[in-house]
């Protein structure tokens, strides 16, 4: 049950995303309600780039993978006159943004495999630590979206259980999902690369290979949640075309459902991008959210505040 | 902190098992103490067929196959010809015992895929509610062991987030897991196969295809839980060879580690079985129990009642 004695949601300016938000969680919670739902059932899940932290203008762990490719160099002389790694090593811009699928691929396994799952987090939690987001100048788990801090704490105040549903690597969130979001890292799901078990010299190891595992993007994400959580969310955010199965699944089920699209039209306080913005682009979801019954939140209306202050 | 004012484990004889589990989660809960392990690093990891319930004369799902077969026969004309269909329509047990992990699959393939993951769990759900042990006479989930079902509410009272890792399919598992181990869905890790998202007539669903996603059993136990729980648990317990990479892992690691075996060695109440036991059989783990300091718990001695009367 919703409680009244104090600020739901302050960060979160009066209008119909809020109170679409709070409505829900209020029938999902009153007992003896026809919308009520057991605490068991009572599962959501958020994307991760672009719905909880800043995707702009490069995905986080798109700039972890070019670090890499930059602190990899010396001990990889080849990679001077080899693309996509000299576009990296150049700082050329326009040659980093033409790599597509493929090339992204190549650098994400050039960069995070051939070693230990416990070396890799160790890697990801030191870069994390000491990198600055460019415009911002600010860590980049500081760069988080305060109204959606306050909404994963409102819906477990009311006896939800979180989870992040993102394309982005599961072994790099889980290093400050649980710090930053207050998610443990069971309840991470993301793209993985294979993991094989050995023992050397008696002592067992994960030993990350060069080969992608599950890419947990568009119709991945159902086939992710299902595989992960064992039963269909009764509530998704996500912010890309990215999310559209994930949405599309969740609101589709029986009983009360409930989708939300975060709309980036901020380009003061953040970055303004929907149907142009390449991977994050939003265009059949900003379609089709009416029609669907989806929330659109709109960052520039809907948020007092962006950011952490 | 383990409470002392009411009998722990009651259906555990004294003796070093019980003794072992007990001080085990006295150190680790026990603030100050150097064993002492954090609430959010409490993950204990449970094998189901054989450690939590009955696996024998037949592990329970392979049951299920077999009688799923008998009910899919009248759609395929074809299986009277044709192995490992034969055997199992004309009862033939020798001929079922030979079929080999790829007959197996191949079975698993024909009775669990072609239908969405919606209707394989109601076809699961009612085969468990009207299925009956051979021996006992009693649904399979009465033949869970009492001692283990104490167990897994002993660590949960002290703050143990408990899973189960089994090689049985997840979805299967998922059925039951929550009403008879008091584990919620997530927390069921297991074999599985491809599921694909697909949309028809506007209503999207998860269909099952027949190709193995991942079967979780020896080393990819270890692998597993790293991929859905994203670290390394500090409890581990089996019963078979099948889960001596899954001990080994959990025990290498720094700080307090426990690892139990169950021992069957009760013909009388259960079966007994162990170096011989086809893929339920436990040979390394029982010569290598004693180096590596882990508990064998045997259930003629160490158990006062097996399943709950």
């Amino acid at each position: 049950m919703v409680e009244a004695d104090k600020p739901i949601l302050p960060s979160w300016r009066d209008g119909a995303a809020k109170r679409a938000i709070i409505d829900f969680v209020a029938r999902v919670t009153t007992a003896g309600h026809p919308d009520f739902v057991r605490p068991v059932d009572r599962i959501a899940v958020f994307d991760n780039d672009g719905t909880l932290w800043v995707e702009q203008p490069l995905p986080v762990q798109a700039r972890f993978v070019l670090d890499r490719i930059q602190a990899l160099a010396p001990q990889h002389p080849e990679w001077r006159a080899r693309q996509p790694f000299k576009a990296v090593l150049d700082g050329d811009v326009d040659g980093i943004m033409a790599v597509g699928m493929d090339g992204l691929a190549e650098m994400v396994m050039a960069t995070h495999a051939g070693i230990t799952t416990e070396a890799f987090a160790a890697l990801a939690r030191d870069w994390i630590a000491s990198s600055r987001h460019p415009r911002f100048g600010r860590a980049y788990t500081d760069l988080v979206y305060q109204p959606m801090l306050e909404l994963l704490g409102f819906l477990r105040a009311n006896n939800f259980k979180t989870f992040i549903v993102s394309g982005g690597g599961v072994e790099f969130m889980r290093t400050f999902s649980d710090g930053v979001y207050g998610i443990p890292p069971e309840q991470v799901i993301g793209s993985s690369i294979v993991t094989r078990y050995v023992v050397q010299d008696g002592e067992p190891a994960l030993l990350r290979e060069a080969e992608l595992h599950f890419f947990n993007d568009k119709e991945g994400k159902p086939v992710a949640i299902n595989a992960y959580v064992g039963r269909r969310p009764i509530a998704a955010f996500g912010n890309s075309d990215g999310d559209f199965a994930m949405l599309e699944w969740v609101t589709s089920g029986p009983g009360p459902r409930f989708g939300l699209l975060l709309h980036h039209d901020d380009a003061e306080r953040e970055f303004a991008y929907d149907r142009d913005a390449g991977l994050a682009r939003l265009v059949r979801g900003l379609d089709e959210a009416p029609l669907r019954g989806w929330t659109v939140a709109r960052m520039k209306t809907d948020w007092e505040l962006v950011f952490p202050s």
